[in-house]
């Protein structure tokens, strides 16, 4: 079994240290969210060694190939014949030709149907107990036929499917009427909340928009109203002034760690260009964001090797009607490298041990020494 | 190592299973948040195996007795002679005699103290990079002078006076200028974000009040104006008629699992009479809260054998003036049973697999069955 070296864990530079005595507060102008960030707490000793979650042998994997049957049939699924090359003739049985990304419903799902006939409870108004059903779609993208863990082991083309995959997914919830808000993520790991290590993401439509989400929107519609422009385009262009936050970019896409990062090592991606929807993206930009995720996620794991993650994709939920155009879409990629505890539960205020400015710096490191594997 | 059984999991009832179609969403009154209800969701396959964190034998721990120079001085403690009659004469230094309980800084602290002069980053009052100081204090109340683990492991004399420390801690930090929150909590094992295994809480008091922590208060505060009531005392009352989310119940004090909990088999302990400040309650109150929090963690305990947990205790913030009396204390119990996965990251929405009805009767039945060490 191996064990997670702490080592593993960034320590902030001499610079860092030399702030150690001064925490801050900083204001997330998407969330209205302040985070604490407090370096000197990488100091502490810990007495804890961590073990890796280990897997079980004996359980048949529902998303290998061969085992389709075991999951709905699938709603969306794409094939690149080249792939078929990567296996020999007695490898197993023949249908891996039939897919390289697969799409099926969740058959444990967080929600229901929306086109199903609900068997929620109905609707209690009660104003100290009021709850409804919860109808919309919650769907698995399996990403590979093979036994992969991370997206990182995967062939870049796959990669390119599975965004087409969201892209294509995403759209078709857009227009499911009733459908007000849609999710896509991705769990790597125990501890970062995965039950299956077979490499896969998930998508979960409502049909009401969270009300942190919905703060955002707010935010950010204030923003445009207030100065015209569109407050991710502004983020974007202050960072790219600022570099010091600035992870990696190109002519289309942006990695940057956010100035009030609530998570440690958290990296956001975006379009330079303003895009309200991710299910908007052209094809070439399309290969840009999942070129991006791809090498952000190497670094990450050079950092922190088999590291838990996961990501997040936010586009404009179908629900908002947004005539000023504010919404802008993102992904946030995060290892999972601390546990929320009692005060960030309390009080809903997270404490984040290192700077983004640090995390950056740690990250262009990576991306300076090594080439991901096919960029 | 301990392997954590998954099998330890509280399963849903029959009934529950029955419902297992349909997903609910539950609005929280006092925070303003849905949660998603999917009991299906503990159905789904599980391929991962947890092993419990190991702790590190060559680390001297600095809350045990003899290795108080290793944190800063006591700014309380208190000793009860009676302790002193557990150890024998060659049992080590001498000095546990001098206290039971024990309050210090943090060496790590997350915000600096009010008290210094700070060398915190000058406020940055830019649109898009707010940032500013944050100060307050942060100590670690040492729950016992013996390496214990979990408070169900302590004397009862020692809880006692483990809530005796936190109301006079938090009544000290009311009354410094400037202090606008106040946060007691409790970090047990790896999972739930503890760095150190001796049993130990912590309390962290900040300039501002947390934008969350505000909107509760908003939140109680629109409803004592609407109804003359208090929201809290309000849903005690209604949980107290409905019955199916009680825990436990005496004259004082009252366990229940919330309607729309966050958290699978959160458990949160109030007073039956209205009282804003936790730091206002009397010595026999105080005694009652202890008692009730020592047995829910029994009862926690005794499902889920050495589970990892948290609590966090909330009172009517410092810098909160609130003349219509709306605010309400409690303390929020809970063990750490699942991950905060991509989609609640993502969108700030919980899915919690354990409906509290259902928490409530396992809980209830752990209750009956057993009465806890020394009620």
């Amino acid at each position: 079994m191996d064990i997670i070296k702490q080592s593993d864990l960034v320590k902030p530079s001499a610079n860092a240290k030399r702030q150690a005595a001064a925490s801050e507060t900083r204001l997330d102008p998407f969330s209205g969210q302040w985070s604490i960030f407090a370096p000197q707490r990488t100091e502490r000793p810990d007495e804890f060694v961590e073990h890796r979650p280990t897997i079980k042998t004996d359980v048949a994997c529902p998303f290998c190939r061969g085992n389709e049957s075991e999951t709905p049939p699938a709603v969306w699924s794409k094939h690149i014949p080249e792939t078929a090359r990567l296996f020999s003739a007695d490898d197993g049985p023949a249908d891996y030709e039939d897919w390289s990304v697969r799409v099926v419903p969740n058959k444990f799902p967080a929600v229901d149907s929306i086109d199903e006939t609900s068997t929620a409870p109905s609707t209690r108004p009660s104003a100290l107990f009021q709850s409804n059903a919860v109808t919309g779609g919650h769907e698995v993208i399996v990403e590979s036929p093979r036994h992969f863990h991370s997206l990182t082991e995967l062939d870049i083309a796959e990669i390119d499917l599975i965004f087409q995959a969201y892209r294509d997914r995403i759209r078709h919830y857009r227009n499911v009427a009733g459908v007000q808000y849609v999710s896509v993520f991705k769990n790597v790991g125990r501890t970062a909340g995965a039950s299956l290590s077979h490499s896969h993401s998930q998508l979960i439509a409502t049909d009401r928009i969270p009300q942190p989400v919905a703060s955002v929107v707010e935010n950010m519609g204030r923003h445009r109203a207030n100065t015209g422009c569109c407050l991710r385009c502004d983020v974007v262009r202050a960072e790219r002034k600022a570099k010091e936050r600035v992870v990696a970019c190109d002519e289309t896409v942006i990695a940057t760690c956010p100035f009030a990062s609530q998570l440690p090592m958290l990296v956001r991606v975006t379009t330079l260009k303003h895009q309200a929807c991710f299910e908007d993206l052209g094809d070439r930009e399309l290969e840009s964001v999942s070129r991006m995720v791809y090498r952000v996620i190497t670094w990450l794991e050079q950092l922190r090797p088999g590291t838990a993650y996961n990501y997040c994709l936010h586009t404009k939920p179908p629900g908002i009607v947004d005539p000023s155009d504010s919404f802008h879409w993102y992904i946030d990629i995060f290892p999972r490298m601390s546990q929320v505890a009692g005060f960030e539960w309390g009080s809903g205020c997270m404490i984040n041990p290192i700077l983004p400015e640090e995390a950056a710096a740690s990250l262009r490191k990576c991306s300076a020494s090594r080439n991901p594997r096919r960029f």
